[in-house]
């Protein structure tokens, strides 16, 4: 008998068992290792995204592990290699897919939204999501691997180049792994959080953090830029104040990418993007590409994962932790281990 | 003695004797023959800018006119060349400059709001700002040269290629001469426009134009795109309805180019941006090689001119041409004439 953790309600999540199944053509199953906690998950939880999915619902979408079995047709795969698993299935025939961006398809399957995650001990996906991890990167880190392809594809589409000035606005796990890709491509970068708690951290990353409601960042930009203004800003806030940070601090022709998911339309400064021509880009998810190069940047250290992971809990301990992560709180990341092992007397 | 039309106070303008000056070192004096008025003129009328104009102040930046006079070192030009003037003037200092982006200086004269503006019989300007006219090109549509200098521009900043389909939001003099340009560089465009008068013109100039009103924009743009969406979109209405459409209908990877200027925020569908990966441009003003491409697109008949001019008045009714067009009313561009001929019996 395998676990699972289930959405099954507003605010309500079990640990239930699950059935298995067997890999069909294509697919491979999976041992869920470890298994990242993430706002998208919250907003699960809290009930906002009934409409997309259904419940009972297993959720969970960053996430490392092994193959277990692999079903007929698959190659190239065998059991206990270590993997992650990039969430998407296209239909690759909208007009999204036709032009080449299939991870932005008007059918988008986000595996662990739409259809069942990771948050459990046997998982059987598609084998052309896999991605290969390197033996030598513990797979606690490897879980890390997703939010930090978030951060390579942000970076790419803000078109970075070596040496610009960067102001990546909330220092969440996504802003933070903005900035450290930011900086590991050459820029220099600050970071703007609300949270104590969350700047230092950033601090020990070796990163200057402000606070937007006693320091003036504007101002501090300014000088900071010799009144220039910054070239890129990154809005992974949420916040309605945060994008009028990300506008207020760029530069003639300065980019702003838009990372983070706002619910509600927001008052957005358009004489400012008229009158300094600045971009705005918006970004969403990522391609096999940005997998790839975050596998390696978690694997040689660049993204410093275990720095990022404040705490380690088993699956049945999974509905806690959503709660403990929706008060705040003085966390970055939390896991989920999905082993039997982790589960202990617990279970 | 010469005559100029002078904003003296809020909603009021005068026609009075100006005082001639030679030109400077570097200057030269021009004799305008035919001043556009444009939407920021009404601004100005309105006293919405009040802040940045300084009564009595002769407005006026669309123009064509000749040499009369050329100042001390001034090589290469002559009494009687035909020219526009491209109004712009920067310190060549500041972050934008020293990024290449003059036309975008921090400290930018606007010569017609900034400075002294054309609506005169003389008027001195820099001689760098001079932008050679073909003999051939009648005075009276090379006044339409600056807007669609700014439509260049625009179209140049939306990043335009061969094909795309295109939709225009606001079908005044700003947004048609996109149409027109866009077109030209191989687009298929849609115009939306609230005003009957103006979506007939359109028509008559073999755009298709839909109303925002009666019709379902973005349904349209469905069947028009297969389902896909738009590649581009125009914002150039000036209005926070105008900023969803171009929204709306714009299909994954989107870009919206934003000319018009919005003196508040809009509330902005930032969900969009993020979902569909759309991009917004800020697009203001233009550089010289905008205006060269201009002057060719107005000489060739690509744009054209004579039929976006509704109506020519002589300087001494150009206040009640303002209060005309401040009622909108059926009319697209009008231009005031300079010449001591067109002032005729009522001066
Ligand atoms: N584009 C994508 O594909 C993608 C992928 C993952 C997450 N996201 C989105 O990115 C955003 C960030 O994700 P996360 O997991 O880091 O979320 P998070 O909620 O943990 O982090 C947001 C941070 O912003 C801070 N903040 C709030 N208001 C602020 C303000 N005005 N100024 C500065 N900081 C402020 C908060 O204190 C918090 O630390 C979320 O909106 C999430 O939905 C987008
Ligand atoms: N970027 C620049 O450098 C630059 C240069 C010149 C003008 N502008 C700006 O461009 C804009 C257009 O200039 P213009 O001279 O053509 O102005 P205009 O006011 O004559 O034209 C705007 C048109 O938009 C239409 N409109 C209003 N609401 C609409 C809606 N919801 N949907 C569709 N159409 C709508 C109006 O009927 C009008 O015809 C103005 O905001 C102007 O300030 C910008
Ligand atoms: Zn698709
Ligand atoms: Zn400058």
């Amino acid at each position: 008998m395998t676990l699972a953790v289930r959405y099954t309600a507003a605010r309500t999540l079990d640990t239930a068992p699950a059935e298995t199944s067997a890999p069909g053509p294509g697919e491979v199953e999976l041992a869920p290792a470890y298994v990242g906690i993430c706002g998208t998950d919250l907003h699960i939880f809290h009930g906002d995204m009934d409409a997309r999915v259904s419940a009972p619902a297993v959720l969970g979408h960053e996430m490392s592990g092994r193959v277990v079995r692999v079903g007929p047709g698959v190659e190239g795969w065998r059991p206990g290699d270590a993997v992650t698993v990039m969430p998407l299935r296209w239909d690759d025939t909208c007009p999204a897919c036709r032009a080449g961006h299939q991870h932005i398809c008007q059918h988008l399957d986000f595996i662990g939204i739409d259809s069942p995650g990771a948050m459990q001990q046997r998982w059987v996906v598609p084998a052309s999501t896999l991605i290969r991890l390197p033996g030598s990167l513990p797979l606690d880190r490897a879980a890390l691997v997703e939010p930090t392809a978030v951060a390579v594809h942000d970076v790419g589409r803000a078109g970075l180049r070596d040496g610009e000035k960067v102001v990546v606005v909330g220092g969440g796990p996504v802003g933070i792994l903005i900035a450290l890709v930011a900086r590991a491509a050459g820029a220099e970068v600050r970071v703007v959080e609300l949270s104590a708690h969350r700047r230092l951290l950033a601090e020990e990353l070796g990163l200057t953090a402000w606070n937007p409601v006693d320091d003036d960042v504007p101002e501090l930009v300014r000088q900071w830029t010799g009144d220039a203004g910054a070239d890129v800003a990154f809005e992974v806030s949420g916040a309605a104040g945060g994008v009028d940070t990300a506008v207020d601090v760029l530069g003639v022709r300065g980019r702003l990418c838009l990372v983070a998911i706002h619910p509600r339309p927001r008052e957005v400064n358009l004489h400012r993007f008229f009158w300094r021509e600045l971009t705005l880009v918006g970004a969403r998810l990522y391609d096999r590409s940005d997998f790839e190069k975050a596998v390696t940047l978690v694997a040689d250290g660049t993204i410093p994962a275990e720095r990022l992971i404040s705490k380690v809990v088993p699956l049945t301990q999974a509905p806690a932790a959503f709660e403990a992560l929706e008060g705040g709180g003085d966390v970055m990341k939390i896991l989920v281990e999905c082993t039997d092992d982790a589960q202990g007397a617990a279970v």
